[in-house]
């Protein structure tokens, strides 16, 4: 069931839902021009469709491996790595200066989705390049920029996060490594570093890895942790991998999924290692690494699902068992009401998600185009919400998929369940769900719910406009909006931020459900009479209902949750 | 991690929740006193803990296999099948005139629920031979039964089902494996069989396949079926295992999870075959196995979900990371708002599906020792809840055990996984969970919604009695039985059934919402300042509000489901 990129569905949020031209008319982004993004998004498509989608399976039946000390690849990794390299999709955002193309995220933000549609498992690697990128744009020294950034804007080389030890997993303050001064402006890197992704392979001749640790006598906790740039091989004067740098493999983790994506247990033994961004200043460097690969992450999720939708749909389409007695009957099991339920939820959910990850990607570049604080304001604020909805609905939607194969979804063979075990790992990694949760209820509303605010202000208006023409429709995207602008004037109102986390995934779902009936609002205004508006009703119909239970979740407080004590859980 | 069996809250559901005394005064169940009660419990909980919990593990690490025509099964299972069959534990509710106890299926759902924690690869291996018992205590000849059910039920051979055709899974009616009289009275068997759960294995010296067949002309459809008793080897006069029966063994599934059962296609080549009901009544008896198969895959689920939940709390109190402040604080994560979320969510999951398998159990018991056609209606109202609710908690449980565990979570290593790729099957198995809702709100609502009425004015009358002591408890919890009232009335009043069937999911979700509703109440009446209220505080409060979403998809129709077009769909 060969893999079609969704370019029709990419243009048609772009023009109706996310205002894509208005990009084009800034100085930052006036290389995005329509035939460009055409460009891209055709040119993207059909290398996921002919190179990369055929290697999907292989990423999950031939895992990476270590071998005698090497890190092989899976069959056919190595070609299509290539392919995505020499054809520059690794960094298509990035800074021209270092051979970028200097495209919005909004376009990233496409090809980062049919990417992982076709190959999760590969698809990380270029991923976690493009965060290491952004993090040396912002942070490093020139003399870093200029040997690294080309290396890794063209693909040549590979770049890895890492932060993980195995002491400390979400809580980075508690990490280890120690950083000492060489007296030649270099570190020695000491340490175990867990969870690396792409940590080692053989698909480039150097990998750069950026790695969290402590100088002599830093602050405890996050305060104390500095970022350093630190090759696998330390690079010559002209510019090539040169001697070994104590960067050892220990071993590969076996995890559910993505077994083509070697994760990698690094040790590192008095390795040579550059500051990036000035001392015990890791954490903000950290940060933009992890802010953009968050959407990202999203865009892996909401990739999967779609993979699994045309996975499933075609196989639905082709199954034909028992009849049931619908119009425009297909005699396949696609009339059965409850695959037809299944197949339109997947439908409708992938392009919510895909809507707020686009709508977060504008932001990011309207904000890097001069917009204000407001767009920076509103990127911060979707950005927990477009990779917790992303890979939530990248989980149900491979779950879904599983389901409408019936027996033969749990047999392995099929490649149902490939795309659900890869992508669980969405939930946890760059910040698990819960902690992109507590980031928006906190952090993200630390202005007092101004962005969240700003944000319903403009989904009220348009259910205001959209009344007229639909008023079905649109009345109960209002609601919605409503019932969430009285779940949000409550959460800012808790000065106890634990009465705000404990119902903060609940709430965080609740709001992407109400951006979800926002998009596909639009969606329907501008297709009133096509498959866009029977979609939207779909949608608005028996999807967005859900937001109620959320929302009610999200304003119980914490008191009735830590009255059930540990000892009650395991009574 | 060891597996502690919830004893604790058997007992509390039979005094409290389902009455299980009431059967105890039965002549049918004078058997089941307190103290047979009290020791089945107990001894069951000890066999769980102690010799299969252990294996669970190597039922995935170490996968049957089928090595030149002999399938061999996983380290261990040998010896804890044994132990199952040596205790009696196969069978419990089998008729005693056969070597069975003849004790209530609220205790073997209980019995099934810890023995699916402990290794869920191995629990359908007897789960299977109980539907099997269940078939020809009902629809056997007196020969057969006498030859077959002291070796099932002692557990000596197995028993297993055969309805799957590589061109028919859920459409059974699709069937063509031919049954050709053989003047003896016998059955030449000729066909092949899909998804046959431990269709082989090296446990016993025979196995007994129930297999489904067309006679000579038979109608087309599911009229033209007939069930047939096909031993791997044939039994001699003493009863041992004689010639081989040409059953042969094709290949074992690579499936996504529960490893350590042998998922077979079997080949038959003119077995022998004897008739099991009358000619042409293969779909009745088969509905007798599937029925009583179905509540016990719903507690499959439970009791995956209790192992998930088990080994997710353990490693959160181990785990330390991060500080949070709040009352009692154990230092571990479980102080994290969202982690106790989740931990308390799994929780009072586990209580609701555990409490309606067995309301739907007892209602079995009920109508078994003469408690009339009332009973009868509750149970098979009950069965497609209890397996689809049971099964979905399972998957959610599990799913939700992997998120408290991070970054560990996703490494086979930590076992978390295997739970999630086990427990996946049982929303596939039995009938899916779409058919389980399918035959809900159309076979058993056929009544005009008799049974469903009946269920609720029960939840409503316990929460008006209930109103006094605990209004914000039982006031909600009437409400949402009020809202399911009406989409039950909106429901029996659709004619066309692709009304019906389009939110049937959705609307099983939403009863079983309520019904868990009911069993939470009941709970904090019973014990109103102690753990049982607390948690049905948080579950009335942040979960049953999901009724709300379930119910407004129920009530949407078919319409504008069927309005986006398999067309609009590959869009």
């Amino acid at each position: 069931m060969p893999y079609r990129a969704p370019v029709d569905e990419f243009r048609f949020l772009y023009a109706h839902v996310v205002d894509l031209a208005a990009l084009a008319g800034t100085e930052r982004f006036a290389e995005a021009t329509p035939e460009t993004v055409e460009a891209i998004l055709t040119e993207a498509g059909r290398l996921c469709e002919e190179v990369l989608a055929p290697t999907r399976r292989a990423g999950d039946t031939d895992p990476a491996r270590l071998e005698n000390g090497v890190t092989r690849t899976s069959e056919g990794f190595d070609a299509a790595y290539g392919a995505i390299a020499e054809g520059g999709w690794v960094a298509i955002s990035a800074d021209p200066e270092h051979g970028g193309m200097g495209l919005p995220m909004a376009l990233t933000t496409a090809v980062n989705d049919m990417v992982s549609s076709a190959n999760l498992a590969l698809q990380l690697n270029p991923m976690l390049t493009q965060g290491q990128i952004d993090a040396l744009e912002a942070h490093a020294s020139d003399e870093l920029k200029a040997l690294y950034l080309p290396k890794l804007i063209s693909g040549e080389w590979t770049g890895t996060m890492n932060l993980t030890e195995p002491q400390a997993g979400s809580d980075v303050g508690a990490l280890r490594t120690k950083a000492e001064p060489n007296g030649d402006g270099t570190y020695a890197i000491t340490g175990q570093k867990i969870y690396i992704t792409w940590g080692d392979h053989d698909l480039t001749p150097n990998i750069c890895h950026l790695v969290l640790a402590r100088l002599p006598d830093a602050a405890p906790g996050t305060k104390g942790i500095s970022l350093f740039m630190v090759p696998k091989y330390l690079p010559t004067e002209d510019g090539t991998p040169g001697p070994f740098n104590n960067v050892r493999t220990v071993s590969l983790e076996e995890k559910m999924g993505i077994h083509g994506s070697p994760t990698a247990v690094l040790d590192y033994d008095r390795s040579t290692g550059w500051l990036v961004g000035p001392e015990n200043g890791g954490m903000k460097a950290m940060f933009t690494m992890m802010n953009n690969a968050r959407l990202g992450v999203g865009a892996q999720g909401i990739g999967v699902a779609e993979g699994a939708f045309q996975h499933a749909l075609a196989y639905a389409m082709d199954r034909r068992q028992g009849a049931s007695k619908v119009e425009n009957a297909t005699g396949s099991i696609v009339d059965h009401a409850d695959v037809r339920r299944m197949l339109t939820t997947m439908k409708a959910d992938i392009f919510a998600a895909r809507a707020i990850a686009l709508m977060c990607a504008v932001a990011l570049d309207r904000a890097r185009s001069g917009g204000g604080e407001d767009w920076a304001a509103r990127a911060a604020f979707l950005t927990p919400i477009a990779k917790t909805f992303g890979t939530e609905t990248g989980m149900a939607v491979a779950d879904m998929g599983i389901q409408v194969h019936g027996g033969m979804g749990y047999v392995e063979e099929t490649g149902a369940a490939q795309f659900l075990r890869d992508v669980r790992v969405t939930a946890i990694y760059e910040g698990t769900n819960g902690i992109q949760a507590m980031d928006l209820v906190a952090r993200k509303m630390a202005d007092g719910g101004e962005a969240a605010f700003a944000m319903l202000d403009e989904i009220e208006s348009f259910a205001e406009t959209a009344r007229e023409r639909m008023p079905d429709l649109a009345a109960p995207v209002w609601e919605a909006a409503e019932t969430l602008r009285e779940t949000v004037e409550w959460l800012v109102a808790q000065d106890d931020l634990n009465a705000r986390f404990a119902g903060s995934v609940p709430f965080l779902m609740g709001f992407a459900r109400v951006l979800g009936g926002h998009a596909h609002l639009m969606a329907a205004m501008a297709d009133p009479e096509g498959p866009r508006a029977r979609l939207a009703r779909f949608y608005i119909t028996r999807l967005l209902p859900q937001h109620a239970g959320h929302l009610a979740h999200a304003r119980a407080g914490a008191e009735d949750l830590y009255a059930v004590s540990p000892d009650d859980l395991a009574a």
